[in-house]
């Protein structure tokens, strides 16, 4: 094993430190889950005439979704569950070590699909961006610039078709993807309302993001009415980031054509069965469109979306939250954390910052 | 009060037969909470220098929308309840006897929003369609060539967007909706299934619809693995007319970019609650969309909907198949009937055949 001042040297054999999945998990996920090893090194190259591409990883995303391959079956096959005592995955972003793909030479600063370990073996390169822009926060390639960041842009503009005066309604609105949804819908000059799980983040969602007003879920005991207040119009875009209650109350309020984006449904993923939706023949009355949609349909658009998001970010028309864990060691805190709601904003965590 | 050879005699007046609701129902509808009076003397012309057209009902259709009716308060406000001790209104098929309106004129055959009676004064009669053609039997009018056609043209090619070969699930399917997006879909070259109540109904579209297949749901004690038989590889459009634990069921098996039709879910309409929907989230795993629709949406292309279907009929290549209860006072227990699905196809009253 060898380093030279901090800089993983190509060739080079080093230890690798890596989160794995104890077990597969029923209910909310626990950070005894998952445990933090140190069992085996691994040669900075990449396998002789391979095509894949080896990483230091740097910035790793936590995102809800991971919960759901935390369970032994999926219910349709986009994911694979994750293999017990094999490091977890996600997105995050990488530094590249060694290269087999012409498409990626040592050096080059990519985001995608990668483990959560020190250093990453990717023999499928295609789930890499190489990062173009580096003079905004490397982090942001795990949020505002990754996959959330596609998310929010996609199923808002896409799913959605705001138009100008129309009333959306975000929940989990402070997170990776929500806090992006309020300040594009506040851009096309929509009002926008977005609920969260703390006084601060309510704040945060008031002040920051320039939400024209929110609430916090957890201190209203009729969400119903908590709705009524806020869109005493009804509701023409919902984008749907946690399910359940919520999406049952929202039904009661939208306007005709009404447009329900689903993102996910994070309060969900760990209860079995999920909570039953009553109010669905709403959308018969009001002929609503309600669409799924997975941000990877939207990759092959994603040079389309910087175009659009930089330079917003330069010129600070749009502003991001993260909620920084340092360290691997700290890694499965963080991701369970996201279940109780206990990060602000995008929940990232820095395995090395070069 | 005067008639002469049984027809309707403008100017005269004559007594007249209602369905009136006694009072608002909570569950399920039962034949007594319906009532056929005889109070009324109605004159048969209209008032001096109103719009208004007066019709002699001749057909009037049974709908399960109209159960919402008899509920006190209703969730959007496309509709307004009945009001108790008042006849009750829907769909049907009626001659002019007088008329204010440039529109119509005395012997007109009208199909519209009309009342549960044997003369109604339409004192809006922007909701009746002149019928033009009178080559195919009139109580058409209340289904394959009235509103339940309409719903299953536009809800089956606008809302569903069928391709060739797609695999199309329809519940209810030998009901007025059903059976025609059953043959519609086999008009598109599409694989379809129905589900039904009875054995009868399972054979009917099986053998007079061409459905592909067909099952009996109350024969079925998994839904789940019913849908999975008859879909191996999923299904890519639902039409959905019940919900509940089918529209469960079918979320489990939606193909990726799959759409439901949300037409109505008559399941439901006398459960409060509703019964829940747990399986949202695949509509996430599989970018579905279900969408909820209005016939009255469509009304405005109603000519569009008749070039189409009217050929198709006299040429025998769509069928239709009707339940006709004789009689007014047999009102109440034909459209109570369609609760416990006791109707095999469209439930028709015939009032008067002239």
């Amino acid at each position: 094993m060898e380093k030279r001042g901090g800089e993983a040297v190509e060739g080079v054999t080093v230890s690798n430190k890596q989160v794995i999945l104890r077990e597969y998990v029923s209910g909310f996920p626990r950070e005894d889950d998952m445990e933090v090893v140190l069992r085996k090194e691994i040669k900075l190259e990449v396998p002789r005439g391979s095509s894949a591409v080896l990483v230091k990883n740097l910035y790793l995303s936590c995102d809800p979704y991971m919960r759901l391959l935390m369970s032994p079956t999926l219910p349709n096959s986009i994911f694979s569950s994750y293999a017990p005592c094999s490091p977890i995955t996600g997105y995050g972003v990488a530094k590249v070590v060694d290269s087999g793909n012409p498409e990626f030479k040592v050096g080059d600063l990519v985001w995608g699909t990668t483990g959560w370990e020190e250093y990453s073996l990717v023999t499928d390169p295609q789930g890499l961006f190489k990062i173009e822009h580096t003079d905004v926060p490397l982090s942001y390639y795990t949020g505002i610039l990754g996959t959330p960041g596609m998310t929010a842009y996609f199923g808002f503009y896409e799913v959605c078709s705001p138009k100008k005066g129309e009333c959306v309604f975000v929940s989990a609105a402070s997170g990776a993807v929500g806090q992006l949804v309020g300040q594009f819908a506040k851009l096309e000059g929509c009002y926008v309302v977005g609920s969260a799980g703390s006084k601060e983040k309510v704040d945060l969602l008031r002040s920051k993001f320039g939400f024209d007003d929110a609430f916090n879920y957890k201190e209203e005991r009729n969400l119903d009415a908590a709705l009524k207040r806020y869109f005493p119009q009804g509701i023409d875009i919902y984008f749907e980031n946690v399910g359940g209650k919520m999406l049952d109350a929202v039904l009661l309020n939208m306007r005709t054509r009404g447009r329900i984006a689903v993102c996910g449904m994070v309060s969900q993923y760990n209860l079995d069965p999920p909570e039953g939706v009553t109010n669905l023949m709403n959308i018969v009355y009001g002929r609503v469109r309600i669409e799924g949609f997975a941000v990877f349909d939207y990759f092959d658009q994603y040079s389309k979306f910087l175009d659009f998001v930089v330079p917003h970010i330069r010129e600070g028309k749009i502003v991001y939250i993260e909620d920084i864990a340092e360290g691997l060691e700290n890694g499965p805190s963080a991701l369970v954390g996201l279940f109780s709601g206990r990060n602000v904003g995008k929940q990232v965590v820095v395995v090395a910052r070069e």
